[in-house]
């Protein structure tokens, strides 16, 4: 293939967004040659703003053109799985924006879809291409932190105002999103907190706050607590009514500790192991020899265009994706754990009761101010 | 009264230290005439250090003797209910060690004894007398941060070793000491977490977990959330076994964060409240104007000294007790309620109910591997 033939579905916020990249020439073995959506107005900003891009309705009609060989979802999150399944049936590769979906079931579905097919999948979860939590992988992975035995996240700063979710009759609604600043906001966090360390939690107590500081229907205030099969312990703090907020992650192994807070990564490293140190002392309040290092910066993050070239290349040269679709379902699986803790007011063990999920998101859906049309293959603005 | 006449009952790591500061002629208007202790080791110690002092082996002896003014009490930590309400008895004024007792319902029958007495009260909070935490409590009682919303401490730099918990068949068993590392580590930490901010949880849900990392039958790694009654929440994280650890003590308000970590305080505030901001905002992305303050450090912390020099000053002058006896109970009530919120795996309402969790101490006593004698009125080192 000379060039990956792009498709976007839903040119809102994030869709325009790619679209920009795509054609300005940045990516390279990529072409935007098509968009769909199921706005007038989004639709007539395409025609004037995208030049040589063929304009649908929708995306069922945008595939069968043939005009193109992949597809970006970027329409509403529960959409995601229905517009990826379909793009999957057509042959299409696929690219998703975040959430994967808004309930783990939906997104199995879609897993399914993927692996039944034999093109590629992607998530735009473009903060994996950060080169901080590359590091943070990498230093874990390799063995540097040796065994992990704490996380903690603070993600207090998705500073949201009233004005901002009376934006939009479908913000922090549960018929509208399904959820709050889980969903919205933190999808990058949620996957990047089990990304990093390469482990999933094993069981999740959490405590959701629903319209803290602001009126609204979902959860923008949350703590959570969680166990890991090897012992550790983590929390995960996040909100949206805090200035200015927070945002350190805090990872401690058997190998010191690293922290990245404000852009940067500071590793307190043990000069031996925690567990080595403690087999081997004598003395009443003796403590491993530790060393603060600075980590070097590996520069600026390629964000969205670099989750567009790992795409792109991987339809072209099979190269490993960074993110691929089937790893959304993790920070949605957790989620959606945090959601099912705070409603049941208990632990809830991974995997999850998918079923048990969906039936108590849909008694929320059921009262929501906002009431969605009915699925259409038809995409609309996020 | 020219001085107060000091006597200290139990002569071990704590005592002896008090012994010093109280001859060494640092705090105005105190002298040390006596000390007691079970043990022979120890009263050999005052003996040879201690100039015109007497020795005793029992506390009763020492009180009846008429040679002193005021008690401070350094024994285990379960007798310093007892040895209070018998020098309360005696008409002594007393100043116990942390933490106050070991379970709430002894602590109040102290408390009740201190109430019927005449007598000053105090308790060795010492880290109250850090002007860290006193400006930290100035800037939230003066409204300078605004009403709190959360607060968050990570307080997990309390290593111990293996090797320290061997050093005393007591340590870190239910029957010696009650707790681990809320109990013997903590409870300064749990004691300014509320008194700086001027709140008590509404309610704790903690998961603490025992001999982690470690051959101990108590606690050494604890995560605690709590949801106080103006709807704020917080967390509070501790463990003895990691290396280096973090003690990072964050409280967020309506007008910005403070944050005191590495001994340094820094102050984001905002120009207006949050509150303010949110309802004139118009902005979809708008958030607060905030100011990174670095907060001036007034001097180092007069610890031990300036509780002693505080407590003398009472007893002569009747001035303010910066670390009230009675308030002993808050920082124990919080880490009671951790302890009973992980033996029942539940919420723990407070004030909870202080029987429930003595027969679920005393369930744990029974079994433990360290066994109590009688108590009496001799003290033990610590």
């Amino acid at each position: 293939m000379s060039k990956v033939r792009y498709g976007i579905i839903g040119i809102g916020n994030m869709g325009s967004g790619h679209a920009r990249i795509l054609t300005d020439g940045s990516i390279k073995g990529a072409v935007l040659t098509a968009v769909c959506d199921g706005f007038e107005k989004q639709r007539q900003w395409a025609r004037e703003n995208l030049k040589d891009v063929a304009v649908f309705e929708d995306s069922a009609s945008m595939i069968d053109s043939g005009l193109v060989d992949a597809v970006i979802v970027a329409t509403p999150h529960y959409d995601h799985p229905v517009e990826a399944i379909q793009a999957f049936d057509k042959g299409m590769h696929v690219l998703i924006e975040k959430p994967a979906g808004v309930y783990a079931k939906q997104v199995r579905e879609m897993n399914e879809a993927a692996a039944a097919s034999s093109k590629k999948f992607g998530i735009v979860y473009n903060q994996r291409m950060n080169p901080l939590y590359q590091k943070l992988r990498d230093l874990i992975v390799s063995g540097e932190l040796g065994e992990i035995r704490r996380t903690n996240w603070i993600i207090t700063n998705w500073y949201r105002s009233q004005a901002y979710y009376d934006s939009g009759s479908w913000r922090a609604t549960w018929g509208g999103e399904g959820g709050g600043v889980l969903i919205n906001q933190c999808p990058h966090n949620l996957d990047l907190w089990q990304w990093t360390i390469g482990m999933m939690p094993k069981r999740i107590r959490a405590f959701c706050q629903f319209g803290k500081h602001r009126d609204i229907e979902v959860e923008n205030d949350v703590t959570a607590y969680v166990e890991y099969e090897n012992g550790a312990t983590g929390v995960f703090i996040t909100a949206t009514s805090e200035a200015p907020g927070t945002n350190r992650f805090e990872v401690s192994g058997d190998r010191g500790k690293i922290v990245i807070e404000e852009g940067r990564m500071t590793f307190w490293r043990l000069r031996e192991s925690e567990t080595a140190f403690n087999e081997r002392n004598k003395e009443l309040f003796g403590a491993p020899e530790c060393w603060k290092i600075d980590i070097p910066s590996d520069g600026p993050s390629p964000e969205h265009a670099g989750i567009l070239q790992n795409f792109t290349d991987s339809v072209r040269n099979n190269t490993p994706l960074v993110a691929p679709g089937e790893e959304g379902i993790k920070g949605l699986t957790i989620s959606n754990a945090m959601h099912l803790s705070t409603w049941l007011d208990g632990w809830v063990d991974l995997p999850f009761d998918e079923a048990l999920h969906e039936a108590e998101l849909n008694k929320r859906i059921a009262k929501s101010a906002y009431q969605r049309q009915e699925a259409s293959a038809g995409s609309k603005t996020v």
